[in-house]
């Protein structure tokens, strides 16, 4: 294993802290663990929480910020935080409007974070949650009930975020994170593995001339083994996986072109330039395009496209003020 | 080789296009070649105008845009771009304020530069450049005599592109871009090497427990080859040598931790750590933190390390509006 770390056990904890250190005016580390806030608690809004395993970095530390979450809670690589250090995040950000929570589908992540908005409901905060599940790759997993959730999640933060910021009501911001949960979907593929600290080595083996089609983000092997082809027909037979899910012909949506970590942004362009021109072709027309690293698997190599359908409403918030390490509007 | 693309011949006009496709609305391809402009000419103003091989992305094209260049010019990957490419990008964007060309110090970039603003000249453009040689790793390389130029070039994009876009004249933007050059500094490490897709092969090749200090921004190989050490160490070991160079001591600084293609944020981040208790231990003040990648080797792991002295008018110039693909403040 060849990583530039300081030990196994220290990862999260230094990452957490060297992500705070980045933004010392905007973001603060709670004593409690490896949860970031706002520097500055923000009164009067439904606070949004989100989190997670460690090892999808920006997400979710780096989208604490205005317009965005207002905490977000690491577990260990590729494992949910316990419940007691949802509950800190929680509480740490909890207003009188309420505090929502915006959940990966992975059953881990579900559990945990479903006992630690009862414990905020026995302290008398109001909570809820949302569960994000975008992956149109596989009904079930290894590691969840149902579709499970990946890249999508930013955009749920993204425009959850801004309807929270504008001080909506509690049951307001669930809804709209609901309908960018019913309108997103994403799909993925690796050319190279990623590894655990813990671990040691890698989470599957690919050969010169193999990728793995339909992976999650947490260093799973995919749903089928395939040869290395274009990119180009790469990028299509994802696409074509998402554009038969739900209907997006005519509709104006959301690309992104996420890498999975160490995917260079030279083949990051590649693949949107073929996306772009295939979208057009299929009668979907484009609003807005994030091309970069959102939801990683540490240093794995692939990317993952991701459609969000748009109205008014979902424009307007998509286009409201972020600020935040690694999301600026 | 395993890349995500169509052909080692297609790859740049393909990233490139992908990368205008990305933001139709603020960029546009020229028909002469790889030159991304800024969709809508802005007059009045010195015209910056940047570029050099292709495989740095985000560097350049993806900082054309307010604040920051008008134009930048693309070669095949770690090959200058001719000439009349360079010429074509200047001529696009020239005003009669004049065009003001950041170079990175490697010897074919700074022919071809010369060339095209000779060019230019001819044809009654006020046009003139500027050499960054931010990286402390070597004297002379292979490529270059003197310094080379690295991710610091990022910096003088940034702060020469708020004081064009000010409205200042071509002497007044030539002298702060020499300003930030000559407070500038940077040096990096590779713990894995990246392909040419022309080449097919890696630039270098490292066993599973050695690292590259001192490796500049086209696959060469670095100064010294050593056995992989953790983060912390060698961390030091960059800032050490750039603590060396100019006297940072006292002094507010921005710092740049930037990955080279294939660095998770992960590892960013905890280097940041490190980076920041040691710059306070030092006496170094830091007033702002970019982390991410800005200045790649296409898919190479590892980093650099970039420290700017600030002044009042150089700290004001980088908090000014940039609205990049890339970099938005």
């Amino acid at each position: 294993m060849k990583k530039l770390i300081n030990g196994v056990e220290s990862v999260e904890e230094q990452m957490i802290l060297g992500l705070v250190k980045s933004a010392p005016d905007k973001l603060r580390k709670l004593d409690e663990g490896n949860v970031v806030v706002r520097a500055q608690k923000k009164e009067g809004k439904v606070a949004l929480v989100s989190g997670g395993g460690s090892g999808h970095e920006p997400a979710h530390g780096g989208f604490v910020g205005e317009g965005m979450l207002d905490a977000a809670v690491a577990g260990a690589v590729f494992t949910s935080p316990t419940p007691d250090k949802i509950f800190a995040g929680i509480q740490a950000v909890a207003t009188d409007k309420g505090v929502l929570c915006v959940v990966k589908n992975y059953t881990g992540d579900v559990m945990n974070f479903e006992m630690a908005i009862d414990m905020a409901k026995d302290e008398d905060i109001e909570a809820d949650y949302v569960v994000v599940n975008d992956d149109v790759a596989v009904k079930d997993s290894l590691y969840t009930t149902g579709r499970r959730g990946v890249a999508g999640t930013v955009l749920v933060h993204k425009i959850a975020g801004a309807k929270a910021e504008q001080g909506a009501s509690l049951p307001e911001v669930k809804a709209v994170a609901e309908k960018v949960i019913a309108n997103v979907r994403t799909m993925g593929m690796a050319i190279s593995p990623c590894t655990v600290p813990a671990a040691g080595k890698p989470g599957f083996e690919l050969a010169e001339d193999e990728v793995e089609i339909g992976i999650g983000i947490h260093g799973e092997p995919g749903t089928t083994r395939e040869k290395l082809s274009t990119a180009d027909e790469t990028a299509k037979k994802l696409l074509d996986k998402i554009l038969a899910d739900i209907d997006f012909k005519g509709q104006e949506v959301v690309v992104m072109v996420n890498g999975m970590g160490a995917t260079p942004l030279m083949e990051l362009y590649v693949i949107n330039n073929f996306v772009q021109d295939y979208l057009k072709e299929q009668g979907v027309k484009v609003y807005d395009t994030m091309v970069g690293n959102y939801m990683t698997s540490i240093e794995m190599a692939g990317f993952s496209l991701t459609l969000l359908r748009l109205d008014d409403e979902m424009k307007a918030l998509y286009d409201a003020k972020a600020d935040t390490p690694a999301l600026k509007r």
